[in-house]
């Protein structure tokens, strides 16, 4: 039974190739589901229903963040003002600053003190119409905190209307405990935590850093394979600072998305063409970290390859907690359309998600999650820097 | 008589030449103005006043936005949309775009439809803190809109608490009635509009643009001369796209500020230090247009010029309606420092308005201005992004 329409709006319901734009248009949701959207006129009949007047605003899907660290204590504020002063990355070591500095501060949380301290960052996101969260695991770098990390996650969906979708990122960086024993590292992940996390349902997604500062390739192949032992979908940080051939790799395991993707070669285009893998692009750590080398767009746009764009909030390369100013970052650094934008923040990144099924678009079957939005057209999302125009989020029919 | 004491607070007060840091401090207003501001234990004797705990927050000078064109009438998205859709600037211009587009739209709206129309752009800073903004007048390019916008600018200090500086800059591209007549456009604001909009008392300044596709120095100078006739003080639009020596020129005049400086040589640098002009930065601008030329922060630095930045909030070059992004922009982007980022936005940025008297400061006799954050130190509002740690906002000492 209907139970809400939202009418006398403008959609945006990102079906078909475009932005799928509807002039006069309603929602009608359903527990919690959307049970039509399309042009006013042809609603069918609510009896009983509670009608909104939307005043022509414009509605999109709820946002979704497709890729965060959010997840995390500590503070790395010093870290940025000692660098800006001109301080050496030993220096900033010496001082407690890097990952490390993350990860000690994340091991010595409670669940409830990792939870506190991050909400105020998911609230920043939903209050710019995101309804849907990716959060990865990887600052705990040892089995209990990991663990932590996920639970806070999922409580954190608990906390405040909004879907989690929980990534163990074990393979983010080397703990000190394996100093010189990556290998050691990686197996105690595939052998023990993936399969405990797993097991426990703690994790929708497994993620790993392939990158000479990361892990190599055949390490993060041993991760993929417990992933699908442990029948989990997969996703890489590929080719963020250099080319290894993480992306295809990543492809060839079927991945949800490769992410970042800055040296990504031609190669590694056509096999996440192939593969039906998403491009997650993050231009927060791009401007954050003052890169200059360009993600193949062009080429990813060539090939077919789906384009998402997420804040990849986190302390240390994008401490970015707007989705709105991510798709500013992807138009004006990375030269996306408006449409390409809007498109990057909701079907696109439903998919990198895997969860096209039920996310994404505004049409009938999927969840009603809605962004009503002040605005006189779509592109002002993309065109603004630090504004915030949302009149409403909807999530799950309410 | 002191009405409020801020204390239990973690004073930032931009006194002397860093952040002027009072770890365990207090804040008492007498009548709006700032009586005592310093170390807690030190504070003097207050009888009846109301104690406002802050819990251990920090305190700052409200913020202050030295270099707006936040009044404006229209929606430049299309033109966005548009360009990255690869369109050239002849279809965008066909398609009604460029600040053409924001002149038209201005002219048409009444002054009602200003104040309407800027009055969120303005909240939104006003949530991150902001106490004080500078308002320019220039998409007018007529006597009757330039009019309506300079009064539109004084509308909205009544409509919210928040203190506005108006600057006529007339002279800020050359309005369609006045083609190749660049030189009689510059004669009616001098000799016209200045005396009528001073006697009025409707700028605090007068502003121009002193570009190729802007106005001459010459030209410029006889503004300049206007508004000395009429005792107002200058600023300039300068250096950003090319080196015409504006600078130089606005010093000459005793300028508060020269704004923009991408391509200043040294000679502007000592000119500027020497008359005490302050450097207006706006990478908003640089970032939006994606410029590549950095302002010479080096020679401003060891030159002693006194730096600020601000938001440029325009619809052409710079959507901006965050000060904080505007800070963290500036670090960035331009390799300031948070001390020298922090002080951009209230000590230096009063000195651009020639307001150091009354503003900018924690200090007594100061406007009890503050902007109370939480935040665990201030580097954060440098180095975090898209995020609003703004705790409350004190205006006037209310
Ligand atoms: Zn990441
Ligand atoms: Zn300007």
């Amino acid at each position: 039974m209907i139970n809400h329409v939202w009418t006398n709006a403008r959609l945006a319901t990102m079906t078909g190739d475009g932005l799928g734009v509807v002039e006069d248009g309603a929602i009608a949701s359903a527990d919690g589901t959307i049970a039509y959207a399309g042009p006013r006129d042809a609603l069918p009949p609510t009896p009983g229903a509670e009608f909104i007047d939307c005043e022509g605003r414009w509605i999109t899907p709820g946002l979704i963040d497709c890729h965060t660290h959010l997840i995390h204590a500590g503070n790395r504020a010093r870290e940025f003002e000692l660098r800006l002063a001109g301080a050496s990355y030993e220096e900033i070591a010496r001082a407690g600053g890097g990952i490390v500095s993350t990860m000690k501060a994340t091991r010595a949380a409670s669940e409830d003190e990792l939870v506190a301290h991050s909400l105020p960052r998911l609230d920043a996101l939903i209050a710019e119409g995101v309804t849907t969260i990716e959060i990865k695991s990887g600052y705990g770098l040892d089995a209990a905190s990991e663990i932590a990390m996920l639970r806070a996650a999922r409580r954190m969906a608990k906390d405040r209307r909004v879907t989690v979708c929980t990534t163990f990122l074990g393979a983010h960086a080397l703990p000190p405990e394996y100093t010189n024993n990556a290998d050691g590292y990686i197996a105690m992940l595939c052998n023990d935590l993936i399969p405990r996390i797993a097991a426990d349902g703690l994790a929708d997604a497994v993620d790993g850093f392939c990158e000479g500062i990361g892990f190599t390739p055949p390490q993060i192949e041993r991760v993929f394979a417990a992933a699908r032992a442990a029948n989990l979908p997969v996703k890489l940080h590929a080719e963020q600072l250099s080319n290894l051939g993480g992306a295809a790799l990543a492809a060839r395991f079927g991945a949800l998305s490769a992410d970042h993707l800055e040296h990504l070669d031609q190669a590694g285009v056509k096999a996440m063409a192939n593969a039906g893998t998403v491009a997650v692009l993050l231009p927060g750590a791009y401007y954050f970290c003052r890169e200059t080398k360009l993600p193949p767009v062009d080429a990813l746009r060539d090939a077919g390859v789906p384009i998402a764009l997420a804040t990849d909030c986190n302390p240390g390369t994008s401490p970015l907690t707007s989705l709105l100013l991510a798709m500013n970052m992807g138009a004006t650094l990375f030269r996306l359309t408006v449409e390409e934008c809007l498109r990057a923040v909701t079907v696109q990144a439903a998919r990198a998600l895997g969860l096209s099924e039920c996310l994404g678009t505004l049409a009938a079957g999927k969840r009603c999650d809605l962004a009503i939005w002040n605005v006189e057209m779509p592109a002002e999302l993309v065109y603004r820097m630090g504004f915030n125009p949302l009149h409403a989020r909807v999530w799950s029919g309410q």
